[in-house]
């Protein structure tokens, strides 16, 4: 069994649930986590590390996987990284996708590694089965639908609303329209058709409910266009029962493979946890990352670049039993 | 766009799903139908030519779709085509794939050409789901069902039956125990209590229902120790309702990425056709196996060798906006 010997650079939600899916891999050895602050600050049995120090590391890991955010941290992160480690990172900007693989594609080829980009779910898994689907059934259409899950980006947008304490916002896809595609009905998916949105807020004391919902259900890009509930809630049954990270989702593809006859190809996600899994997809990825560079291929690689058998810890033999 | 030139050997189901499929595909030409039978005798628009002629067809096809049964056909006829052309087979017998394997690697590597071996949902996507969802959430268990859809192997069996003079069997997935798997809940998955069968049956004359229905359900290997239905029907409603080869089924996994939260990955398909989805697949690997080939990548590919960039028609630049 190969071992693949492990990086972790940022420590938040994601770089936790690393550290935690390492364990469950017995080909997979955590050496360190690199972070921003200071170390004695941080709350975890590994051995943690700045990220300053990271260089004395590059001989004593094969893969070093980003846990920083798509927004900031990996756009600025990974070129400089990728000149000296192999890497794994879930960027998730797909419109910036083809540029940022451009860009990491030239910089690991010339200083010999590999860069796996854009792993996790969305983007990851759903775009293996979004061209995969549409390789097998080219007379059809895609939908994907989110959720039920947390959004973090609208959670985030009601925060900021003055007098919000606390708020949670879970996407819930529509299940009717779900319904009809598995039936052949026509349908007219848009984003905002497709997903209602469910909101719990903790008002702090003194403002309006009325005037808060209607700040909400009106928000431009973020919520107007979409049938949105907003539940005010104390902070009590706020901790109680929206403290989680779930989230999930479907890609299905609906194709005819002739007049007669419908195919309905359909993968889904029920995740307990967004950053944990997202975390297990990345270590898979991982491996893949690290056998790629004992074969040389040096060069960066999204999730429909790499063949499944680069992911699993069993021999080839092994797996072919499997099939 | 590179062009695929596609020659199919066989023409039963498969082989008339492969006519059709190509035709969905802009970058797929048919070039013959290859038979063991007289081509006269053959109902297509396609050219038929004996199988006798496949070697005067040697720079003329990109690919081979072998579409003959995985019994007989396949292990027979692949090896031999294997040193003049580039295949694609759905040979299904999951216990022998190494073996078979192993045989055709040598062969296509000694003749520098490409064999995609055991393509198809199951094996073929399946596979797939089964190994990728085990190397991402090693802390769980694997279930797959079949179903609902028709099983030719047990409708089989019960023609063979003297007094039967039509029948189809229906395997039925158990939706109490996918529901329960979902849940979280304990479940002991045996094939004979995840699935059901349903037989709808047309006698002959002078035949006893109730002899014919203890016969079919006491069947070793076949139905003993299933739950089964047998339904007796006559001819007309048999034609008019059980001509169809729906098929289909789900690779669910359950797993764990951490003491808290649970994950699971689904992956299901419902087919119209059976024969038509399985034809499409091919097809699908049919333009991963020239790529594969003009690459001078040589030697045999199951599905899990093969990255699933190779099965797209568009571009690497396209592909990479759709992640």
């Amino acid at each position: 069994m190969i071992k693949t010997k492990i990086g972790i650079v940022g420590y938040g939600n994601l770089g936790r649930g690393v550290e935690k899916g390492i364990k469950l891999c017995a080909d997979m050895e955590l050496v360190g986590i690199f972070t921003r602050r200071d170390p004695k600050n941080i709350d975890s049995d590994s051995p943690v590390y700045n990220i300053n120090e990271i260089l004395e590391f590059k001989d004593k890991i094969d893969v070093l996987i980003l846990c920083g955010g798509s927004a900031n941290d990996i756009p600025e992160q990974a070129p400089i990284l990728a000149k000296d480690f192999n890497t794994v990172d879930s960027f998730d900007n797909h419109k910036f996708i083809p540029q940022y693989y451009k860009k990491m594609d030239e910089i690991a080829k010339n200083n010999e590694n590999v860069s796996v980009i854009s792993s996790g779910w969305d983007p990851g898994l759903f775009s293996i089965n979004r061209i995969l689907s549409e390789a097998i059934l080219p007379d059809g259409e895609n939908y994907t639908f989110w959720g039920k899950g947390v959004s973090q980006g609208h959670s985030d947008a009601i925060r900021r609303i003055e007098g919000v304490k606390s708020a949670i916002q879970y996407t819930i896809p529509n299940q009717d329209m779900i319904d009809d595609i598995g039936s052949g009905k026509d349908v007219e998916y848009e984003s905002h058709n497709a997903h209602k949105r469910d909101c719990y807020v903790v008002l702090e004391e003194g403002y309006d409910e009325d005037q808060i919902r209607e700040s909400i259900v009106n928000m431009p890009e973020y919520f107007a266009g979409y049938e949105t509930t907003v539940n005010f809630i104390n902070q009590d049954e706020f901790d109680k029962n929206h403290r989680g990270m779930p989230h999930g989702g479907q890609v299905i593809r609906r194709g005819y493979t002739s007049d007669e006859n419908l195919a309905l190809y359909k993968f889904s996600l029920e995740l307990g946890s967004n950053p944990e899994f997202t975390a297990s997809v990345n270590i898979a990825y991982a491996r893949a990352c690290h056998r790629l560079a004992l074969e040389k291929k040096y060069g960066a690689y999204t999730v429909i670049d790499i063949a499944p058998i680069y992911l699993s810890p069993k021999s080839d033999e092994e797996i072919r039993k499997m099939i």
